[in-house]
């Protein structure tokens, strides 16, 4: 059964075409956002009843809720667009080649200061992302969707921020840890300003901005962060991962799609309706 | 370092005392529905990511979330009843003959029409639970927990109770699997309505009801969803499990307080402040 589905994803893989059209061009930056938050959701989800305090514990699986929800609506409009029966595709019958979520947020869910550096890195990104998409958004429909994540996306960056400074200008303990874990996932930070042709494509038809031009923006925030943290920013200068928006993802992500995936492709049905 | 701790909740045991003033009895109350709340946001929380679709995984991580910060707030106001620092005390810092729950949330997760079925018993019961405590309920700040709680609950019961109707009138393999669930859970039921000293004297302080008020609501309740599912609805007459609320838990209760509870204690400082 599994099998059958493999063949029909393969056959239906975008990731290797350039949006032709507008229409293809709003689908595949509903994906990108989308996979970005299903897949990191998806981890910060891993920490329900493992968190280090109960309060703390509920925040994680709140935040994880909220990117697993952002991503759910963002498939739901590109299942539209697409004419697709049900959203779920999305989710559970694609392949690890055709996501196209960044490296970043794959990676295994580490420690917990790993993971706050990593919702730190993630969502002061999405940040300057969302407030440069609203400004700019032709399509109302994904215009409204933003500004409704937007909030969201707000709070999620208090939060980690709040947690890099304890963390950070705490014990020694916890300041070696959230120091190893920036500098561990410091070489997953490229692939965020990255840009391909789909992007510009994208950016023609005012669906999508310009990185690069809140680079700086980004950047100032991380290291004032990090300075007040007392923590050393990591070098730009180091070999820098790429290539996951085109399907070339490490192994963490297909480890991660077996475990996500496995109920409903082994039971199409398996809602049992 | 978990060694100090298991001493140390070992002697602060309280599993066996039959509450002597006001004060003991309403904290054995906050604590017997606490824990039942953590261990079953703990066992739906193991799906946030293994759902049969999307939308149901959201759902079921809410009810989670729900469930696991209803036990926060009651854990919250027993820990400022007994002096205690910090309510995560309740949490992390017990062994499993402290925990009240019920045999029937520790269960391990098993299928989704285990999970719904699960979730239907104890929802249709909290239910009945919560109306009448709210009533009678002499603590104000008790009740306005309650009465926010409630509200929650009545959400859980609706969710789960549609999906035991889709479920057993649904295809031949999910009726047979949502009667093989609730087959398997009956023998839990029982506990629900079992009373003992600490029950009784807490009803003497009005702040607990006697649960045998409300059984036969709960039964009709369950019946005439079963009856409309084409569910047969098990025999009262079969063995059922008794003694978790003194602390004689199944085995999966200490695997799962294990995975709960190890970051904690091998880090009492987790969180690294």
């Amino acid at each position: 059964m599994t099998q059958d589905f493999r063949l029909k994803t393969n056959q239906m893989s975008t990731f290797d075409t350039i949006p032709k059209t507008r229409q293809d061009a709003l689908t595949e930056v509903l994906l990108r956002l989308a996979d970005d938050r299903l897949i990191h959701g998806h981890r910060l989800s891993e920490w329900t009843g493992h968190g280090p305090e109960l309060e703390e514990d509920l925040a994680l699986a709140n935040v994880a809720l909220d990117m697993i929800g952002h991503a759910a609506s963002l498939y739901s409009y590109a299942a539209e667009l697409e004419g697709k029966e049900d959203e779920d595709y999305y989710a559970y019958f694609r392949d690890d080649i055709e996501f196209k979520n960044i490296a970043m947020v794959e990676q295994l869910r580490g420690d917990f200061a790993f993971t706050i550096a990593r919702q730190f890195l993630f969502s002061s990104y999405s940040y300057h992302l969302y407030n440069r998409l609203i400004e700019i958004m032709d399509d109302e429909q994904f215009k409204g969707m933003l500004q409704k994540h937007f909030k969201e996306i707000k709070y999620h960056l208090r939060h980690s921020r709040e947690w890099v400074l304890r963390l950070g200008d705490g014990t020694e303990e916890s300041h070696l840890r959230i120091q190893d874990a920036f500098d561990e996932i410091w070489m997953c930070t490229g692939e965020m300003f990255d840009q391909d042709e789909t992007d510009r494509a994208a950016i023609e038809h005012h669906l999508f901005v310009d990185v690069s031009s809140f680079k700086k923006e980004w950047k100032k925030l991380v290291d004032e962060t990090l300075e007040e943290a007392t923590i050393t920013v990591p070098d730009d200068d180091q070999y820098m991962y790429s290539g996951s928006r085109e399907g070339r993802h490490t192994e963490h992500l297909g480890h991660l799609l077996a475990q996500m995936q496995f109920l409903r492709r082994s039971h199409p049905d398996a809602e049992w309706k």
